[in-house]
Parts: structure tokens; C-alpha cells; sequence
């Protein structure tokens, strides 16, 4: 089975440059799927400011939705997928109002069948004060949820703070 | 003297589950002490959840507010007590307005005293941006307080994230 | 070159208490270099309890924004300074519309040219839900780019939670 990896960890936390040389290690053959839509200006900085960071050898997929089926098609023996991130993706289907346990159902199957290694970014978010709204606590509740089975699934787990991992797992 | 263990974590980062675990390694006569309170249907729902992963090898008793006593009367040396959990509590004593200081005190005393092992149940709060409001702020303030306090007295203490333990002591 | 500390943590977490021991142990000649400002009583009361705490082996230092020059000025191969903390300086410098990448820039030239043992405490803010404002969630970038570049400059860095240590690096 190809193995999996969870970088796991807070906004600005270096999860993403992590990811990446996780990824820059596995293979020369990479593929980035990202679930961020530039639906306003500062999602727009930052997609490209994370883009300028990738070069040539990588290939980017759009995926706000449709993340399993970008994993089955991108994933073979010798590519690494990075997928960026699973926090977005729950929020793209929690706005489009998608069935989220199944969708994470179909996720975890696509995840342990996949033909090539995977690492996946996903921030934790349940760390702070409750939130007012009730939108909010069903989101982090959901987040979290997610975040267990993903680890569960997952070969290597880390924590990213202050760009420096913690090894959860693996 | 009888094991304390901290189990401390974000929302949904498996803290029970974990907790519930390590309790049923401990002893096979286990007694939950739930702070919760049902005071609206998310809670209720909440509440629901978790007493439908307890089997029927589990006494619960409900103490909102006088959890001190409620640790005294179900601690002995052949039955682990698992408190479900400190912020919950502390949340409670803030809205009755108790003396915080005064509880937290009593609290530690009772957990360095008691008859049988123990496993406390906690949730870090302090990690996100600081809340606008200041009964926020006092809350946060109040929560770490009492964990440092309940870590400082604990024999082994692990934080919770993605479902996965960090040993921080023990 | 005279070692880096970088104390990460929450609120509550016990950051100052732990690096006023390290401090300790580092040297018996001490400044401490404080960026608060008693803007508010909330903000007096949390500076009396911090300063209470340390004896007269402390020399303190106001800097809300020239921590550079502080640094500079306190910084000798047999005394040990203490910045507490660089979230608040941060806040500090974007209230007062500073340059933030320039001055982070001077930070680090300063850090690394130190003639002496620097520990810098920090808060990790990105761990909760994203927040609703535009300012908070600016803000919350610059705290984590920050602690990457002092992370990354630092010789050992660990996080704190509960008033526990975790190393992450050294």
C-alpha cells in the first residue's frame, strides 16, 4: 500500500512548505491538488503566493469539491499527490451543503486504495475559545472529526508550530 | 498514592475517546463523572454521543458543579474515576459565580488524596487569536491556570490531537 | 554565537514562568525586556503579576517597540535578557503602522548577532477557528510568519501547554 501522511497544524504554521518538501523527497514527478477557490482578493494573494512557490515539476489540480476523483486520477506508483488542504475542502462542501460524513467516507476509501504515495495538509482548529456560533462549533466538530479519521488512515502523522513538525505517528 | 492522568486537547481531538481507553486498561469497575449539562440540544446531543460509546461497565453520575465531592464518593482503589471534563466544570462555576480560586484548591486536594486512580479530561483553550470580549478572555485565563495546576499534580499528562497522544509527562 | 531560545505556547501556558527558569539557569545577571504596555487595567493587572514574580536579580527594560535596540543596549556574554514577548511587540508595531517584514528583518540581524544568551516567548495563535475579522486574521499571519523566522534562527525551541515543555529543535 502506498503510504500516507497528515501535516497537521495551525494557520501560518509552515504546513504547507512542509508538505512540499515531504513531497520534493518522495519523487520528481509531483502533482498539487488544491482545494482553495480565489472567491476574494486575499484567497487570491495567498493561492498565488503559494503557487510561486512550486515549480516546474509540479503539476496543479483544482479540486474544491471533487477531491476523491482528482486523487484516483492524479495517483500512480511513481507520483506524489499533495493535496492542500482537507480544511478548505470540508468548507467548500459544508458551503455547497454536501453530505459531509459520507463524503469523508468516500475519502478514506479513496485514500487507502490510492496507487501512489499521498501527503495531506489539514489545519486543527478546535484549539481556541468556543465560538459564538453555532456555525462555527459544527465546523470545527466536523474539522475535527475529519482530522481523527484522516490520522487514523494516515502511515505518518505531524504537527507542524512555528514551521518545526512533531511526529504524531509513523 | 493513586494515578492522576490529564488528558488535554482541542475540540474534537479525541480526548474521551482516548480517556475512556486508558479507563478501560485500568480497572473493569469504572464510574464516569460527567460535567456536562443539558441545557440546550446541542449539548444534549453531545451528552447523547458519549454515553452511547459507554458500555455497561460504567457508573455515571452527573456533577455540574460539585465534582469534588462527587470524585471523593466514587474513588477507590478497585474503581477508576474518569471527570469528563474540568472546563465544562469550570465553565459551570463561572456562571454560578463561584470562587474559582477557592474551587480549584479543593480540587486538587481531593485529587492528591484520593483512594483510587483517576483520569481528568481537559480542553486547551488558549491557542487561537485573543477572544474581543473579556468574559472570554477571563475564561481562557481561568482554564489555563487550572490546567497547569491539575498538569502540575498529574503523574502522567497527554495532549490529544487528530485523535493521536503527545506524552508531555509521565 | 550566544544560544537562542525561543519559548512557543498558548495563553495561560505557562511561557513567562518557564523562561523566567531557564533565565535562572542561565546566568545570575538577568534583564528582562518587556514589550507590554499598561494600555488598560486588564493589561496593568497581567504586568504586576508578571513582575512580582522576579526578583531583584532582574533589571527590566520597556521596549513596546524598539526591541531592537533594547536587545542591543542589554545583550553582553555574561547576562542573560528575556523578551516577553514578541506577540505583543508585533501588536505593538501594527498598531503603530511599522513596517512589519522590515522590522522582523532587524529582529533576526539583531537576534543573530547577540552578544549574549536571548530566550524570546511567544504566543502560538493559529490554532483556532479562522477568525471573522480581516485585522485579527492579518494578524494571526504575521504572528506565525514571525515565529518561523525566530524558530528558524533559534537554537532550541520548545512549546509550551499546561506549563509543560515539548522540544521541538535542539
Amino acid at each position: 500500500m502506498a503510504p500516507i501522511t497528515l501535516v497537521l497544524g495551525g494557520a501560518r504554521s509552515g504546513k504547507s512548505a512542509h508538505a512540499e518538501r515531504l513531497a520534493a523527497d518522495a519523487s520528481p514527478r509531483r502533482v498539487y491538488i488544491a482545494t482553495a477557490q480565489a472567491l476574494d482578493d486575499e484567497m487570491a494573494t495567498r493561492i498565488a503566493d503559494h503557487k510561486s512557490r512550486r515549480d516546474l515539476s509540479w503539476r496543479t489540480v483544482e479540486a474544491p469539491l471533487g477531491l476523491s476523483d482528482a486523487i484516483k486520477a492524479a495517483a500512480t506508483p511513481d507520483h506524489v499527490v499533495l493535496v492542500d488542504c482537507l480544511t478548505l475542502w470540508l468548507s467548500n462542501l459544508l458551503l455547497a451543503e454536501h453530505d459531509i460524513e459520507k463524503e469523508a467516507d468516500g475519502l478514506i476509501a479513496t485514500l487507502t486504495d490510492a496507487a501512489g504515495p499521498l501527503i495531506l495538509v489539514s489545519n486543527e482548529v478546535g484549539l481556541g475559545i468556543v465560538p459564538d456560533n453555532a456555525l462555527a462549533r459544527a465546523f470545527r466538530d466536523h474539522a475535527g472529526r475529519l482530522n481523527q479519521r484522516i490520522a487514523e488512515a494516515a502511515d505518518k502523522v505531524v504537527f507542524l508550530a512555528a514551521g518545526l513538525p512533531m511526529v504524531l505517528k509513523g
